[in-house]
């Protein structure tokens, strides 16, 4: 029988892996579902490019870099567009401008644009017709609306929490207590306070009966700690009740699993709460080994932590 | 017995429609209590022009072109006034214009205007007099404070979640595991993640025995997903238990059944919760139809998600 | 045996009123704590005049008619200082003004300190030393930074949620059920969205025997609604186990009864948590009377709700 | 048998400890977790000096002193490169420079930088070359974006909530009930409502048989209040469920005991969350003391706290 999303039976099992909000039959065996740095591997079709379009997201999330040649392309072109309007009205409009060539013309008025966008307004070229001065009162207008807007999306940009969490590369099955656990560990590396942190491990794995994945939330040691200032290692113990118990690492590849981390805090910094994941797939898992100490004693009363070692570890024999 | 609102007894279900804020003597058999768009149905009066004024409100939620439209009509606007007081302060206060007639004299005072007010000062055109001076002086205060208000509240639309939620246009009557379920199906069409996604259903009717609507919150099958990336499809299960067990549309019709869906999340790229609502009547639900899937595949190791399918069904047998 | 409010045996009721961080040594008989427009009646001595300073505080929750009136005394100010530096910097240092008096001259300082404070700079005037150049670039230099904490300051006033709250100024003893009930009524003025409200309401009495006020919190009939949209009127049903049980307005007289009412919701426009308080006296309550609807019929299909019905009442016959 | 962090038994003590989020093997016998003004005594090592730059952070958190400092540095520095580059464009290249000396023209092109980055652009002195015509409109294009940000800057300085709370100096032991308990103090200085306010508070220790220090929750007589507008006191029975009973000063200095607060509340004046932590060590903790009251009665009807008497005791005789 058949079981599509909408409608039909669920067994237990579906039932659980949909609370996580990943359905099940979107996916083909080989899917990773979230990406190394957080984000879904989901593409949304069927919209107009301009239903599509998340200009707010794309502004608020593209790097510093690209935001600032943005704003500066964006700048030059509406100056070559009003620098043209200057050029048309003719070689009288603006005062001041050594008409010597049309080139020398033209760049005066683009000397003109951007001095009033800017409203700097030197006043060695100023407008001399009612055209430009219409104009130029509207473009000086624009120019604040257009730098308005930049300030507000550029404190947008500062008042999103930013995520410093470095995670290990792998995630590991060590020896833990009397038997084995399948553990990474993590770090803030910024100097911003996270509290109250909680941390949901979720395993996902093809059924090949099925021909579905599913999803199931591993039990971890702990899931919540007070302060996360420090690094933490979690810990999802391979006890019998756990979906990964007994599988080999030829197992986690052959059904192709993957350990979707998800993390929450309440930043100080910025007065909010932040949201951070992450997944490893089965090529990222390694077996007997083990994270080495990341704290180091230098003979003073602060506490040391070496953030290059966050991701290193040793061999360890498994129980 | 007459049953007023705030006297007298109150039945059971009275207590639990008024639970959800939505009291019960305030409406009309017809009334449809929150719109399509979620906004509610209701106009609040005994309050004067300025005490019902909620400007902020309006400010924030009207649209970029009304928002800009309406920044640029009050520039104009201050210009004009501007440019009055600096018209009647006579030829001589403004240097640099040229006073060939009253008009001329009018468009050199508010291009002056503009370029104070816009603090661009070409300097052409400067003050003359000690009123001018004065009242420019002011006037590029004025600006300058004006723009410092249109950033703040550019930035206020900012910071405000967009939600991009598409819901489909139809609730259905589905079959559904044994019996059959409601269903209604909504996706998150922007590139922001929804985390910790929850909703309420909520179903309304009205009693002609009593003379009143009744609400009754609807139970879900899942009401709460950890990532809201995909489609969701939100199933209320007609058992016994459902205040809608066995009615048909026609009933429906005859009780003016209104589905209220809210739904709540924490907005990844604002960092901040965002709720939202919409409504279905009797007249937008089918009987006898199921969604069809959203999902593509397309031979890559992405999820593909049609966003035109949200609303799309397909004739189904009903249980 | 005298209690303390630091050491020393507490009651069970004492402990419950403590939960509310009302503490109880701190009143006199006639100290009513939280005033009608929900400021505490506090006062924080021992504190320098710059450490009790809230600056921020104050900025923020000032009128915005005050706001713009320091705004503008602080740019006034400021002004004043830079045109003595010029005035004190000699008739030669600024260019373009005419020296025909000292009063004029000063008068030319200011209007050049204000032309370069708002960056403005027509040119006229302008600076013709070393020192004047260099104040003058300190001082546009300044005028910006003021103007983006003044843009800054701004957007927090707007970011703050506004409470328009409404609140029948009266608490009445009414009827209710098989009882009576204390009943108080408000509404949401704006447009604003309250999603998710909460009231939780503390009666407070003076003991005479214990020479101390105690707080206990009042059984409500509901204190949790989806949606403010409309009116809420709060019930404290009068039962024997309400700690008003019983008493008659005298009695409430006598024990300087106070009624504080907090409210709390999510607002939907500002996307953030919004508390609110309030109180009622004795001397506010009313006994006998009911609240009569704020709902109006109109024949479409609105709900209309008459706010200035909110706080009206009529005679109704106590059980 | 060695126990270290990742791998390994633990005991049921320790694990209690980890739920807090402070390990136990980073600490030397010596270590202050959390130092007086609630930051973490940690130091992270490891990263380049760009990857441990945590900017943002920087600028937001450092004093308002520092932060003008610094940008009046910014702005100086940036003006000294533009004008070198004018300077370098030649004598011709400033229409209005009086170029009597080569000091002179630096001086010029300085205070042309200045006036072009402010957007003040006077005009007496202005471009008349290409290069100089183009490097001034970018200045002022740069102008405008750096104080686009430190607008940005500063509104996010500004909407981060200040806490000014003031502790107490001490922890002490004072009689309590039939036994003793310890208690510290703290008082809202500031202005603004703090709602919902809760604490936690734990007592660290040295185990010097398990070499190790322990993290155990305090059992408080209240953890949580609806207002802190006033003072409140932190009491911790000494019973025999507690950690700390039946130790002395000198235990506790033995064990190095050291007793972390954590404070958490809604601020209304910011509409956030706020967090605060301080920490007491045992050699501020004193025994057979008391707090005196710091409320003080003044004959009318308001509540007085002197903030000075927060950390003031007396004698008391434990029991």
């Amino acid at each position: 029988m058949k079981v599509t999303l909408e409608t039909g039976r669920k067994s237990k099992k579906e039932k659980k892996s949909r609370e996580l909000g990943f359905g099940n039959k979107a996916y083909n065996r080989e899917t990773r579902l979230i990406n190394k740095d957080g984000a879904f591997n989901v593409e949304k079709e069927g919209q107009s490019f301009w239903e599509a379009l998340d200009t707010y997201h794309e502004l608020i999330s593209m790097s510093w870099g690209r935001f600032f040649l943005l704003i500066t392309a964006v700048f030059f072109a509406i100056n070559l567009f009003f620098a043209l309007l200057y050029f048309l009205a003719g070689p009288a409009a603006i005062e001041g401008a050594q008409s010597s060539s049309d080139v020398n013309r033209f760049l005066q008025s683009f000397y003109f644009s951007t001095q009033t966008i800017t409203t700097v307004g030197f006043g060695k070229l100023n407008p001399n017709s009612d055209f430009v001065s219409i104009v130029s009162a509207f473009e000086s207008f624009l120019g604040l609306l257009g730098f308005a807007l930049a300030t507000g999306l550029m404190f947008a940009r500062f008042s999103r929490p930013r995520k410093r969490l470095v995670y290990s590369n792998n995630i590991l099955i060590s020896p833990y207590q009397d038997t084995n656990a399948i553990m990474y560990r993590f770090a803030n590396s910024g100097n911003n306070q996270l509290i109250e942190a909680e941390v949901d491990v979720v395993a996902s794995k093809w059924v090949n009966e099925e021909n579905r994945r599913v999803f199931e939330r591993l039990k971890l040691e702990r899931n919540k700690i007070n302060f996360f200032s420090m690094s933490w290692t979690i810990v999802h113990p391979l006890t019998k009740d756990s979906p990964l118990y007994g599988m080999t690492l030829d197992d986690m590849k052959a059904q192709q699993v993957e350990i979707i981390a998800m993390f929450k805090a309440f930043d100080d910094t910025y007065a909010r709460h932040i949201y951070d994941r992450t997944s490893f797939t089965h090529a990222e898992m390694l077996s007997g080994k083990k994270f080495i100490p990341i704290y180091e004693d230098q003979d003073d009363d602060m506490i040391h932590i070496n953030m290059e070692k966050i991701g290193q570890f040793e061999d360890a024999f498994l129980n």
